[in-house]
């Protein structure tokens, strides 16, 4: 059995609060978040405190708050030599005190407090200073059903920034795909598909060899029809750059 | 029953011609290509030809072809009075040839020579001139499990101009964050269930609502950092321009 204490209340904690209680390996001690009204409904589950001293003995302490709070919290801490991790893509490992043992515990998916989370999508990227100490956060990852890797500061912050481009840019791409298709009274539903089939085409393709499209075959005549049925300037210039990018990733 | 022949030998005609044969209401009756050697291995299957003057009577013929070739090939149709569809996204209903009935019935997906194809996934967007056209156009895309979409030229450009958007641009997305990850040795499959957990969030979820990440929080120091964490040049300017149109469109 591995015991954990989980500190912070926003969604990695909640998801993670919430997988740990479906698993047999893993048992949450205390749950810490400094305002208690956040957590007090998880009370009958789990021992809830807003003090960090009532913080007891457990196998791993997850803070999991905002990444400007993550220092000040790992000072805080009541004690020593206990194996302390964060879950934050950009967070040095150094930041946390050096009194305990550090490690990282980074799930690299986008969480909502609504939406269910399956761990199995969830790759944990875990990170220590001690090497005896990963085996212990591999199980943990193991006990919730994540697939897990070893990855250094450097590699975390790549995958953190990585991350950006998939995530948070594609979907400004479907937010600029809303805007071009409402325009025009059309259903932005009608892009779904090719929207997750773009997706799945990479998950057994590189991206380099799934290219397509006008850009990719330098057809000069679509991209001029499309820059002029483009009326955002905006909509323009992330066009103009995107198309130049793939030309230049495919040697046009 | 509807009777159909297919010009063209590419990859939407050949995926036509895949799941035209796996219905009970419509059957192939031709089959066209100027070189013949490309479809000849379906010779047991459906009548090929390589001259447009042996096409006999179909309820539809679709011409698949590239989109240079279609106004071509629709004027050297040795019939009159029929129905005629193009499947292309960009491409003018007009530049039809008016001696036959015109329609386009555009299959609004990716697709790839090897990949298989499940049409339940391909939305079909149904042009006509006549209305009395749209009925047959509109059973052939139910006959084959395809949504179906009745949109007029301009709301069909848009699509395929959103469908840049949203399946080229963000396919090059993935292809920067692979070479941000490959540049530090580590390996791009984490990123995988990020981006199709992204690609099936807005399904039920409006981009606008999907965001999440540093540009939409207006999270300088992180900005800052990532900013700082990229040495290419243009995926610099990449990273600049969609985290501007973030904080747009997000009021930042």
């Amino acid at each position: 059995m591995i015991s954990v204490s989980i500190i912070g209340a926003g969604n990695v904690a909640t998801h993670l609060f919430n997988v740990f209680t479906k698993t047999k390996t893993v048992s949450v001690k205390q749950w810490y978040s400094r305002d208690l009204s956040k957590i007090s409904s998880f009370k009958n589950k789990v021992s809830v405190i807003d003090k960090l001293s009532e913080l007891t003995e457990a196998d791993i302490y997850i803070i999991a708050v905002s990444d400007d709070a993550i220092q000040n919290i790992s000072e805080a801490l009541p004690f020593k030599q206990r194996l302390v991790v964060h879950t934050s893509g950009s967070v040095s490992l150094y930041d946390l005190d050096k009194k305990n043992r550090r490690g990282v515990f980074y799930p690299l998916q986008t969480f909502s407090k609504e939406a269910k989370v399956d761990f199995k999508n969830v790759p944990i990227c875990i990170e220590t200073i001690g090497k005896k100490d990963y085996p212990l956060l591999k199980s943990l990852a193991e006990a919730i059903g994540s697939a897990y890797y070893k990855v250094n500061s450097e590699q975390r912050k790549s995958l953190h920034l990585a991350a950006v481009f998939v995530n948070n840019f594609t979907n400004q791409l479907y937010r600029v795909a809303h805007e071009i298709t409402e325009s025009e009274g059309v259903e932005f539903d009608i892009l779904k598909p090719l929207i997750l089939e773009t997706a799945k085409k990479i998950q057994n393709l590189s991206p380099y060899l799934a290219q397509t499209g006008p850009a990719k075959r330098n057809d000069k005549k679509t991209i001029k029809k499309h820059l002029k049925q483009l009326e955002n300037q905006e909509h323009k210039a992330i066009y103009t750059l995107l198309t130049n990018a793939i030309k230049k990733t495919h040697g046009r």
